[in-house]
């Protein structure tokens, strides 16, 4: 294995186990670290632990598998790579956030030249980089820039967004001109985009670049447009209930049966665990999804289903409740 | 939809969840019978309960969904295509068993001509055709044959077969010549051959045709061996633990990484809910799998994973506990 980019507090992770004196730790790990999960696992056995490693998917901390856990008999839970998002879990849980390596400036000044004609800029980031902050910060003051870091008191950084919690980055959306994203991949800066409908640049530390995400906005707008008008004519909606522990949210699914029966069509729930275009396809009968779970499944993976998986705000300007432009202006998620 | 040709027992249902006075219903169904799922839930809340359908996969009565028909609140499951098979359920359950309602007996008939070497043959179906078993067995002893339908006492119906368990086949291997199975696709037939070694002709009445599985069953075997092979040689070897409560092996699984790690091999244990080669395939240090979850996970659908995912009993040839003609001879199932 080569050494990984991020640090994986191995001293940390021995100390702990050895210190709460675990017996059976369940160790979850994000999809792009699990790679390391034999390397970790051996760490865990000579702390005096055995250890069995989540193989099934995990896209943050709103999947923590308390209840797989428990049922195995585990102690511990070690989850790895997001922070504290549940306010308690079943089980004692150790989280480790697994910090990038890796240095913001280069890419932070590359970005210079693209937040031009603004002056006021938001500085967000996922928990990797946090620690970065202050790095980043400094170039853009060095560069003439006034800078905000939101803290709207639900994640535990100041700065720090999740996929589907913009909060810190709506805290001061009013005050700035633009963000400026630092991270890897597209998937946080297209959410900043749908939370706050700013302009909003990317610095991305791992290949030392940086760049402004517009054009996917706008293609991913037009998407989601499509897909609520396509809903309007649906008959028969399915109406999807999360099995995850972060992504369970019943009593939102029975308001949107409701509101889907009020307009006139059949509403069906369904309580499903991964969303695959397979799983859905088992209900032909259905034409269109709203789907209560994780809401970037519906906005990022809408390409892998052959019918509309509207989020519940969009599914609210589809049954009429709602309008488009203000779905626009008060941005896609809940927070 | 067009009617089904299985037995809904729809008025059975209501019946059901107004005696039980059902308040939410989890209603689980294998992916077969899913796309009754919206026509059986209007049954449901005509009854007066409200019901989130399952649209998780489901392949039999291990798949029980307790634990996440709980989590949403449901006070009873109706889970079906599938005999009862674990002893007591977290939340009551309503087994609705799918009986087909096609005949068996023109099918029944092609075979004969098949069997015609043989005297005694063993008759085994699965639960959608056992109300059928005594028609086939007229056509048989109208032809000569002595019929044996095997009862070993852990499934619901005498001659029953699931598809980890033929013990009701067992129990009459050695007074048969040759098995007739009854129902439709290769699964069924394919674990009946790797369960007791004997000659296996299929009755399939939905497409009143029969056939000798014989070719299908050597490649398997073949591959089997293959994996084996492949296995001996690898030097980190995963062990999957299943999360789905039939399939659940904690104590299997801790065994099977004693065995590995005195074989000088790392071993690494791994829970996993649904096995993908897009979950294997996180942990690229792995050479082998032992699955320690759904057997005919490893034996079925092996051609979909690059790498070997032997069942225990395999992996204890691997290791050199036991030959493989003790395997050929006693079978690949546990019961």
């Amino acid at each position: 294995m080569p050494p990984s980019t991020f640090e994986l507090d191995k001293s940390h992770l021995a100390e702990e186990i050895r210190k709460r004196k675990a017996r059976l730790v369940f160790l979850q790990l994000p999809e792009g670290l699990k790679t390391y999960g034999p390397e970790l696992a051996a760490i865990v056995e000579e702390a005096g632990a055995t250890v069995i490693i989540s193989a099934d998917p995990c896209y943050g901390a709103c999947d923590l598998a308390s209840v797989e856990a428990r049922s195995v008999g585990a102690d511990l839970i070690v989850h790895y790579g997001h922070s504290k998002m549940q306010p308690k879990a079943a089980l004692p849980t150790l989280y480790i956030e697994a910090k990038a390596k890796t240095t913001v400036k280069s890419a932070v000044k590359k970005a210079i030249p693209l937040l031009e004609t603004w002056r006021n800029i938001g500085l967000v980031t996922t928990v990797q980089h946090v620690h970065k902050l202050d790095e980043a910060k400094t170039v853009l003051l060095e560069a003439g820039k006034a800078v905000a870091v939101g803290d709207a008191g639900r994640l535990k950084y100041a700065g720090q967004v999740v996929g589907c919690d913009y909060s810190n980055a709506k805290a001061v959306s009013r005050e700035v001109d633009a963000f400026l994203f630092i991270g890897g991949g597209k998937f946080h800066p297209m959410g900043l985009v749908l939370a706050t409908g700013k302009p909003t640049v990317v610095a991305n530390p791992y290949e030392k670049r940086a760049f402004r995400i517009k054009t996917e906005a706008l293609k991913l707008l037009r998407k989601r447009w499509a897909n609520i008008q396509e809903a309007k004519l649906a008959d028969e909606i399915g109406i999807l209930v999360g099995l995850k522990p972060g992504q369970k949210r019943i009593d939102q699914a029975l308001k949107m049966k409701n509101l889907v029966e009020d307009a006139g069509k059949k509403a069906i729930l369904l309580a499903i665990r991964e969303i695959t275009p397979e799983a859905l396809m088992q209900f032909p009968t259905i034409d269109a999804f709203i789907n209560t779970t994780c809401p970037r499944l519906s906005l990022d993976d809408a390409g892998r289903f052959r019918l509309p998986l509207l989020t519940p705000k969009e599914a609210l300007v589809a049954l009429g409740k709602i309008q488009w432009e203000k779905l626009c202006k008060e941005g896609w998620f809940e927070n």
